[in-house]
């Protein structure tokens, strides 16, 4: 097999380990635009393979990672990030040469050093952070143009080989992408603020909000805490995982409530409507309604 | 004219005081659904009634709210809540023989007091909250079916006419809203978790997020924050009127984040995931998708 370069699009063959929501895109967004000939799912139950071929997202599938990722010049890991190094360590041997590897994980930092010590010269790895996805689960949710306009972070460490590099940067622009390269630890602390506080805000509201409450709540609350029904699993792994700057990120949101309290218990208006308007602003210039 | 009553649907006038999203969709639910004959928006800028009359949300405009209230059976204060009790006072001798006075804010208690003793025995006042709304303002975003299937709290008091009580949730009734009727200080507190907080929270948020970070918020941020584009006059007038209940649940919204910062740090990962699903499923119990 030849070496994976710039202008390798479209793929020989590409595969996805879990065919979820995320994977079921992954696979319908490459057909759809041709960034891949053929598409091989990897999963751990044959009931989502089957969804996934039925729909098209993948042309084969596996129950067995070590035939998945034999052929494929890309391999993509879409599970929660939790499971990804184990997947990594049963499939190390099997890794064509010169094949590239990557993943969807929503924390990268931990994740790299952990994959990179496990695949050692088996395969190229760089880790992506599509900021895309949803509250809901299953390949069923799949969607072709789930990555059209989405920002999609690709995180480079010292070890990662150039060209793996730029072809994980050419298959994300392929799919819609705007990619933006960030060192590990650098994505980690943004994305803690633009998506991982988030998520533990959201399931926060639902959490102390009382059950007579609840009856109540309007498209409002709904909104707010939408990204609470995502999936416990894959969100406890993030947290864990970006643990430090998840705890950093609290500790501002604390302090923030602390602000806050006190503007309104000394009932200071001005000082109120100003840091109203402050953050309107600023969503509203960063927020295309 | 006679008195309003059961049964006094459709009204032969109403009028509006305030002709934003709400003054606005108001307006045409009225039409749409029969519910006036006559429709007058009282404003304190002509380009707003302007607006109003040419979207047909209205059918008479005024810049005089004693003109405005002068002829009409029902009135309904859809401004900001911190400017309803100067309306109350300026419009009080202008009121018709047993009129009734409605309002749509989203605070009650201290609005009630207040109306109550300025209004006296000039009209018959009971208060509402229609739970619905959006970030968006000006009539140009009223939508007729915004009150399909809302929530409207009706809010009476021990001096609450119950004639007014009937004609005012017969009204809401008939704009397709899910009445419930709770006193006052038991509205506030349901709403300052169901709504209140929720839109501080969103405007925290915001407020916490580093510029660097903004630049690469996702739909998850998009959507938990919102509600912080809203108006943030009608918000900061929210967060006074309903201080104290408000400062309760921003002091319940701490404890939980020490709890869950402690979950985290000490990397119980059992608990978090027990923490998760447990957001997940009250969630997805009281959302319809």
């Amino acid at each position: 097999m030849a070496v994976a370069g710039i202008g390798v699009i479209p793929f020989r063959s590409v595969a996805i380990a879990g065919v979820g929501l995320l994977g079921g895109s992954l696979g319908l967004a490459m057909k759809q635009r041709g960034a891949a000939r053929r598409v091989i799912g990897i999963g751990h139950r044959q009931s989502s393979l089957d969804k996934a071929l039925a729909l098209g997202a993948i042309d084969e599938a596996t129950l067995d990672i070590r035939e998945g990722v034999a052929e494929a010049e890309l391999t993509i890991l879409a599970t929660p990030v939790g499971v990804m190094a184990d997947l990594v360590k049963t499939a190390k041997e099997s890794f064509p040469r010169g094949a590239i590897l990557t993943d969807v994980g929503s924390t990268k930092a931990e994740l790299a050093r952990t994959i990179e010590e496990l695949a050692g010269d088996s395969v190229h790895y760089v880790g992506s952070h599509p900021m895309a996805g949803s509250e809901k689960h299953g390949v069923e949710q799949a969607d072709a143009g789930l990555f059209d306009n989405a920002l999609c972070f690709i995180t480079p460490t010292s070890h990662t080989q150039p060209n793996a590099l730029a072809v994980v940067t050419e298959f994300w622009q392929a799919l819609g992408a705007h990619v933006r390269i960030s060192a590990p630890p650098e994505h980690d602390r943004l994305v803690a603020q633009a998506s991982h506080l988030p998520h533990v805000v959201a399931a926060m509201l639902v959490n102390v909000t009382t059950p007579d409450a609840m009856a109540c709540i309007g498209k409002g609350f709904r909104d707010t805490t939408r990204v609470a029904s995502g999936n416990p699993r894959m969100w406890a792994d993030v947290c864990l995982q970006n643990r430090d700057r998840i705890l950093e990120a609290l500790r501002s949101f604390s302090h923030e409530i602390r602000t806050v309290s006190d503007i309104i218990d000394r009932k200071a208006e001005a000082e109120l409507l100003a840091w109203l308007e402050a953050a309107k602003a600023v969503r509203d210039h960063h927020v295309q309604a």
